[in-house]
């Protein structure tokens, strides 16, 4: 175990936290803090919007993956200010001050959600209308930020946040728009899961080369799905900085199901 | 009055309101919000980080413009929570509810301010050894994000919120990353401001057409300083959604005071 690195993950009773639980428990030395105590891991209970709570989490910590947040779209502003706003800050000033070296920052595509809504060829390809895309057409980088909810804003502000942490303190901080991670590992249960995608190994890959970058990555934002054929996110950033090789694809080739839930 | 558009300017005390009403007191119709009241103005004495406090100053407001916030660099992270972040959120959901159309956003240089720290040619412009810049270098431009304080996170940050208001709420909301407006009005008070100056009468200009821009522009960042010889601020896209037409230079042919204070 003394030579594995130590990694703390905020939110380590969500979804996201599970698959670096399977994928990665045996690579490194996690730790967690949630609002919740998760099973099999060594857990900080407290709220990330308390720093002095949260700060002895963060002593002897290598890397800490933030996962931690309010994590619908649809949550309301209080919760998302609580949570996402404060809470990052205090994630980023615990580590800042515990001298941690790497944090992961979990942004997501709701941070350029509104794109995807509004705009051609996005909607055809979001409804599964795959036929009547016509190609190529752009591809959504981290620069193009639109966010569709107070969810989605929080995570350009965490983004924006994590390059002053970095320029300020020198943290190195890695920001992963990350895309649909689902229980199960399935991506034919809505149309827009074919963009969207992002296959468990694929997520463990990111976080685990997200980890062990050099620090020279410095600051990044990068685009995290599968290497979806119909995808509208950009991951040429991703391979190019992370050495990123996807393993998963959620294809063109299957008919979306008529009674799909709509896209968020 | 009765067909002058009624602006309401938060942060109405302030050095920027004061070249509002300068210069735009008999165009508009203005009123004020702000934790102290300003003179010669109806004005709400109110806190922006609380909403019931200041959503009777939005009723039957035609356009506002949003100058409150901790306004320094240096402000702490509390401060800049209240004011910038809750803030910001509370005067896009005042004017939301009050059916406003157009919301003006004073956001900053500092959403950016890391790059004239951090990177040539910006170094050496803002230090004003200007006969070592090559030329041409790359502007920044309003896709460019690299806050150098809490208070520039929250100028990010209101960007963000405010393409969320657009896209879901349909208010217009145009956000100017303004410069240097000193009192008294000079450029030459600091190298930096060879790039950075803002003069009076050209913020006046951007207030006003912002004010007055066609509903169409819906949402946009543009960069707000004169039309600089040595600015590393792309003003392009001002001039074009604006009709921008700078009548200030802060020039280049001046030798910067060796006891100039250094750029912030």
């Amino acid at each position: 175990m003394g030579d594995k690195k130590k990694v703390l993950v905020t939110g380590m009773s969500g979804r996201v936290a599970d698959v670096i639980r399977k994928h990665l428990g045996d690579r490194y030395e996690l730790s967690g803090l949630d609002l919740v105590a998760a099973k099999g891991v060594p857990c900080t209970v407290a709220d990330i919007a308390d720093l002095d709570a949260i700060q002895p989490a963060f002593e002897g910590i290598d890397a800490v993956i933030h996962l931690g947040a309010a994590p619908k779209p649809r949550d309301p502003w209080e919760d998302v200010l609580n949570s996402n706003l404060i809470g990052t800050r205090n994630v980023y000033e615990a580590a800042r001050v515990a001298g941690v070296k790497r944090v992961i920052f979990a942004s997501s595509h709701h941070a350029a959600g509104y794109y995807p809504a509004k705009a051609e060829p996005y909607t055809t390809i979001y409804e599964g209308r795959i036929g009547e895309v016509r190609r190529p057409f752009r591809k959504l980088t981290p620069n193009d930020i639109r966010p569709s909810s107070y969810y989605g804003v929080s995570k350009a502000y965490g983004e924006a946040l994590g390059s002053y942490f970095h320029d300020a303190f020198g943290l190195s901080i890695i920001c992963l728009r990350i895309g649909w991670l689902t229980a199960p590992d399935d991506p034919t249960f809505s149309p827009a899961a074919l963009s969207l995608y992002l296959s468990h190994r694929d997520a463990a890959q990111l976080f685990q080369k997200s980890i062990d970058a050099p620090v020279s990555v410095g600051f990044t934002v990068l685009n995290a799905v599968s290497d979806n054929t119909l995808s509208i996110w950009d991951i040429e950033e991703t391979k190019r900085v992370l050495g990123y090789e996807p393993q998963d694809n959620a294809g063109e080739d299957w008919t979306p199901d008529p009674n799909a839930p709509p896209v968020m």
